[in-house]
């Protein structure tokens, strides 16, 4: 039996489906602009839960997680679809109105336009298929394989919040008891992510990213990726990673946070290299600077407290 | 608890996902050209069955219910999408391999490339959202709310194979035998049927058509959603509409070959209403004029040997 990576490395290829190695396909729209589309398949009991509650927030996710997307090509998203496979079960609940409200209040602060889709019944899951596309200059979408060597690399928020959730939320306890504050802060990162859309339009807009990815896998696997595009390697320095600060909900460990910093996925934040030339913008604009390109390809090393260990990606693996 | 129907309807008013009314979204792309773009969710067990044999087609099949979409506006299909939610039980399976070959087999007859994707997986069915968009003049989109009173109704070929193909596949007796050459034509308009892709560009560059919209439902569920969307009524005269040639496999009876041609989905023939002075233009092409226009709103009468009788939408309502 192959193993769901055996699987998804031979399928990708196949279909092409990684064919671009980027988070869009950059189409040419017109002759000044370029449009980017990406499609995100949601599963439920793999993507998300019915039982974890705040099924309303159902709708944003979907729609967020595809803009997050836009956002990494530093693009602008301008509309969409949602095509949905929705089981009898569900027809006659409040599911897929609070769906249909909580992608629209989204899309709305996005300015996207819900131009079709499709549906279907099924006699199995709730799968949504999440399209989105947006458009950027000409020749202008940033790519995770135009790293160079040197350049500084950077994050645009804290790390770890959404895995947070994730332990939070599937914590039986949580489920008995009004939660901390800060442990409801955490599953809103899980269940209500927000896409870095102004934050990447904003990073292509001043050509301050030379490469950039969003954050849907973990910072050790989405580095990895833009280090396997870019034919380089990379080195973080620990103590710079931004841990999220409700983490503290849930452990004090050093080194538990700073795994969750860097394997845990669907923080959503982008994860950029910089023009070397413009890394005071960067930091004036509230970027992390947390490591640098290297020319080690293939080799993601980690330094935490002097001492230098190769990181392997362990971030969430998903289809 | 809520029909499908009922369902259904809600849900595409909630979700606008039937907002264009037609079988793509229109888009503007750049100053000479629009955009169309369709998404259409099949899902194991409700679209397609994999007990029935033939597998290998069902990537053509999944191309090709999308393509007859881009078609029915008059389009050139120019890129795809794929979206898969696969189960284990089929990661090892030549299903996946035999499903890519026969999707990029119809892809390269129409120029289609596949720009990307997502795969995921599932615990629950096969789930396939195929995406496909294609070119247009600007403003020459053929819409369905555009026909007249007066206009001539033609479809582009003869009807009611797929729905003969349908019953064959769910005939047990045809899983045990080696079926004779009709009933494999006819199983054949189910699993593989080819989009009118030329038919289509055709009628559109040379003006012929005044609405147009493809037979998935059924030729009158299709041809009421043309009625509903243009405000008119209209009238087909039995005798004149094409049967599919090798129905006779399984039934001589009169009425029976005319219900199957009537009500039976997923001929993916095109049905659209003809420009009146270019009426001669359309039957040189070789296609079948069945029928007119009327301005008796919302009703479609159907002459049988002379007697006038209502007909009710009785095709294939899939979400």
């Amino acid at each position: 039996m192959s193993s769901e990576f055996e699987f998804l490395d031979r399928i990708r290829k196949k279909f092409s489906l990684g064919k671009t190695g980027d988070d869009c396909a950059v189409l040419p729209k017109d002759s000044k602009t370029d449009m980017v589309i990406t499609a995100d398949m949601l599963v439920e009991d793999i993507d998300f839960r019915l039982d974890w509650g705040r099924t309303e927030l159902l709708g944003h996710k979907a729609l967020a997680v595809s803009l997050s997307d836009i956002a990494a090509m530093g693009a602008t998203p301008t509309w969409a679809m949602l095509s949905l496979a929705v089981p009898e079960r569900l027809w006659d609940s409040k599911l897929l109105d609070s769906f249909y409200e909580s992608w629209h209040e989204l899309a709305r602060v996005h300015g996207v336009e819900l131009v079709g889709g499709d549906i279907s019944k099924t006699d199995g899951k709730l799968v949504i298929d999440s399209i989105a596309a947006g458009e950027v200059p000409r020749g202008k979408a940033i790519l995770r394989s135009t790293a160079s060597t040197g350049d500084p690399i950077f994050v645009t928020g804290p790390l770890g919040g959404a895995a947070g959730g994730l332990k939070s939320l599937e914590d039986e306890m949580f489920q008995c008891f009004f939660p901390p504050f800060g442990t409801l802060r955490l599953t809103l990162k899980q269940l209500q992510p927000t896409p870095r859309v102004e934050a990447g339009k904003l990073l292509q807009s001043q050509g301050l990213a030379t490469s950039m990815i969003d954050i849907s896998d973990g910072l050790s696997s989405d580095l990895a990726h833009i280090c396997r595009a870019s034919g380089t390697g990379a080195v973080l320095h620990s103590e710079k990673i931004p841990i999220y600060e409700f983490l503290d909900e849930i452990t004090h460990d050093p080194g538990e946070l700073l795994d969750l910093a860097l394997n845990g996925g669907e923080d959503f934040e982008l994860l950029f290299t910089c023009d070397r030339k413009k890394i005071s913008a960067a930091k004036k604009a509230g970027f992390c600077h947390i490591g640098e390109i290297t020319a080690n390809e293939g080799i993601v090393e980690l330094i935490v407290d002097g001492e230098t260990r190769v990181l392997t990606p362990a971030g969430y693996s998903h289809f």
